[in-house]
């Protein structure tokens, strides 16, 4: 039995992300209130793994997620899940289109609805929840102010509420990625087409520093799949790198490459190799990336042995 | 007389920054409900300026403002306000801290209070609002479901409340940058300790693409002060690069990094060059550097026309 | 009419060299006996021009011409020629192969024709001359210990001697690059097929030194064709580094390369650009890549003029 | 007993490095007439080891021993041996400066001591011979038609000959860098001041070669104290590399170099890690970069095994 925190209420896109996984008949799903209550949980050994948002490809990375995963007692990742962000416009079973006065959501969702309300239900009136499942939530209590809820489509099942409009949203390719959190284990074995997740942090006064790093991983070859600045909290200016190289860290190439920004970087933290979703895996390119490295490395034993290769 | 829309409503931080601004006795502050619209208002003419946050230093980038900033009708940032986000605990006249059993607040409000909120308020419930602002004002207007909001000190002023605790949040150091905005105009003289902002958009599938712009500006001498990559909402992976740099369009090499840049990237914005807040000018530092770039010019100048320097 | 000045004597491949140039019939050859001497003599006015070798595809660069072009009065070079380094086996009217006993050369021409010699005149002994042309000067004199003379092919006409073998040598393809040399002047038109020669002397003590000039080249995109270090005499470890870039001083991405390697170097020496011989001239490629640079400039005078590009 | 071919012939600048070795009593010394010639003594077995001059602080790079060393059997440098170059004016006994009409030596000989002679021996006519010490043995031995030899110092002694002049020469600073030479075996322990010499082979056509081969050096912080283009004799344009970096093949930086280096060129040819001459070691830095990369290597360990370090 494993016991999976999610970051909740029921009834999210998060939901949806951890129901995507190959849950076993016994797995418990704990919805928590927050990115950080859920990575405590596991944290603290109260659930064996967290599923939490960590980009958007509207809103970009999820600030709570790298933030969380930056600091603290150490997590790794095992795994990512793709999540089309396609809202539902819920109501209580019988409201029509036209009853609708005002809508709950959180304003996110508002945000990312707002031409299609705009579009379709001109007349309604926006009301702030504090979370898009909190609005259906109500609604289905019948505590709420508003008489219809922009929610995550499994919101419907979760609260008993009916789906008067699907696919709501203006930006309609909007993919979330959420990830597999769990205490520190190995990682799953290289697939050939695999995601290593980092958080680089930088020497004080340092300007060139990002270059720095850039280089380490160009020299060998690990191509950077997502950078993305974050303050440390301590004053403007400070800023740590939170990166996905593609790659395993089993990878020689990539292994390499970690010993390199280790030695330039004040610290580095490991988050996890693991699968990327949706891709092929490319075994044949990791053997012969790692076919040139082990080919090297053994070149250099002979010299060192023997004074010639 | 000069019209500022600002990112409204009324009593928030970006209030308190337009007010920090050296306005005229006929200047009109306006409140717009977002970022979007406070732009809008400039790029339609229905405002001279805009004041809008652009970075925090806890939460970091405002993706609302890098990514308007970076589409649409070109604008231009001719100055930046850094304003101490220290938020206030208000109450209608007559409550007491005993009193306060819900508070109101935007969810980033309460995400940045909350260690002092369970500190002070232990008994409280949480209640969520649009924003901050529209917290104090509900309770001002008796329409409040919640006996205290956390909003900006200057909500006091502008609803009338009573502020009965300051200095509320769990981060005492924390700073927001804001910028002042106008349709294009020819940037304010450099001052020797000015900042310039850019949008970079990168060619498609180009790994090495940010490695060779960070080379582009080091090369120049040129300092990276801030790089955040921001999603174009087209797929997961694609990115833009909002950065800052160090010195003024008008600075040679900050000229020549420039047209580096628009040779190598699929575009270049440019979102101004404006004094650092709170930085002392470094009028002989920027004399020097230019004065390297004057002799290089003029060097070459001299090869070209005689054939010797 | 023009003087010539050319690393001599008379009979060497130097005077090949200076006799495939577009000779006006008033020019005058002058043979002087060191490299030094002939480009002393374009610096003192006693010549207009001289004609050095400057690099060989079998030796390398010629030290002498390195060096004495990077200091003393600045020369430019206006041209390069190429010659293929053929020697010929001379002798005195009526000499046949089985005759030779003893060879006279330099022994640089010993050197290049060592295999040919054991190959085809085993029997013959090795005397040093202190050139290739004064071996069969000294034959054609008569004052020769030796009765064969391994010179350049120009020598039989110089000296009247008759050829025994022609193509003589162990590598058939050895070409010698030779530079047309001139007090300075502006620089031949581009023709799009162009080399830059310099000189670049580092600062002291600053390890990354040439990796930030090749830096500088790439960057802007100048592809650096010949790079040698020479010792600058002063200690063992100190060099200057002579190169060539593809390109010309009026290529805009070669002059901000240039300006870039004045800011970065302790000196940069122009030598001269001038067309490459055997190339066809690229004409388009090279206004391809100055319409980029005309562009990006453009872009960044709108920008500082308007604020917005 | 061991078998040192050095460049000879006896009397020159290359048999004093040579004595200038830890001999034993047994050791057999035989001057061969080319580097080449030396060099095959040690590939063919005929010799233990030879002693070859490299690079010269006023001539640069000696063409002869970094080509031969860039080709053929392998062969490794176990040491260095540095020599000053001051020449000596040798005479038979009883002759005076006065006397002296004519000088032999070799070309370079007499290009190195030019003013000196211009000033001391303004009377005397010169004469090329094939090599500083061809010139005293002919004139100890009575066949020369000169009466004053510039040589080595060592040559007096060699030939039973008068030193009329010591220090002979136009830069009293000229240094001289000669190596030992072995088959292969494995290098010399590392003392913490140690040179790594290396042939780099580049991949046709790539232009950007030589910025990525400094460029994996700098990534390690392996210094290049050395680096000399030689034409492959191909054809114009086509150089290897011939580089001496700081550090020893088994310090950790300096081998994860080679890699790459070995990764990115078309070939790596290893010429022998081996004590700098004239310099105190520096245990105490060669370990602190060791172990920067011990500890990278024992952290990446960790989180290959365990997830986290």
């Amino acid at each position: 039995m494993t016991t999976y925190a999610y970051f909740g209420p029921a009834g999210t896109f998060t939901e949806a992300a951890t129901r995507s996984l190959p849950l076993g008949a016994d797995d418990e799903l704990v919805p928590l209130a927050t990115v950080p209550h859920a990575l405590a949980a596991v944290r603290e050994g109260r659930a064996d793994r967290a599923v939490v948002p960590i980009e958007n490809s509207v809103e970009g990375g999820v600030p709570a997620t790298l933030d969380d995963l930056a600091s603290g007692t150490p997590l790794v990742i095992l795994r990512e899940v793709l999540v089309n962000v396609r809202f539902a416009l819920l109501v209580r079973p019988g409201t029509t289109l036209a009853d609708v006065r005002r809508i709950g959501t959180h304003p996110h969702g508002e945000a990312q609805c707002r031409r299609w309300l705009a579009e379709h239900v001109p007349q309604a009136a926006y009301v702030a929840t504090s979370s898009t499942a909190a609005a259906a939530a109500a609604l289905a209590a019948g505590t709420a102010t508003y008489d219809a809820a922009i929610s995550a489509p499994i919101a419907a099942q979760t609260y008993g509420l009916e789906t008067l409009a699907e696919g709501v949203g203006d930006n309609p390719d909007g993919v979330t990625r959420f990830v597999l959190v769990s205490r520190p284990v190995p990682p799953p074995l290289p697939t050939g087409a695999d995601r290593t997740t980092l958080v680089l942090s930088m020497r004080h006064d340092h300007p060139g520093a990002l270059l720095q790093i850039l280089d380490e991983l160009a020299v060998r070859g690990v191509n950077l799949s997502r950078i993305e600045s974050r303050p440390t909290g301590e004053r403007l200016g400070d800023y740590l790198f939170s990166v996905d190289c593609d790659g395993h860290v089993d990878d020689a190439n990539v292994g390499e490459a970690l010993m390199g920004l280790r030695r330039v970087c004040a610290d580095v933290r490991y988050l996890g190799s693991y699968p990327k979703a949706g891709q092929v895996p490319a075994d044949r390119e990791r053997a012969v990336a790692d076919a040139r490295f082990r080919d090297s490395a053994a070149w250099l034993a002979r010299i060192r042995e023997s004074g010639t290769a």
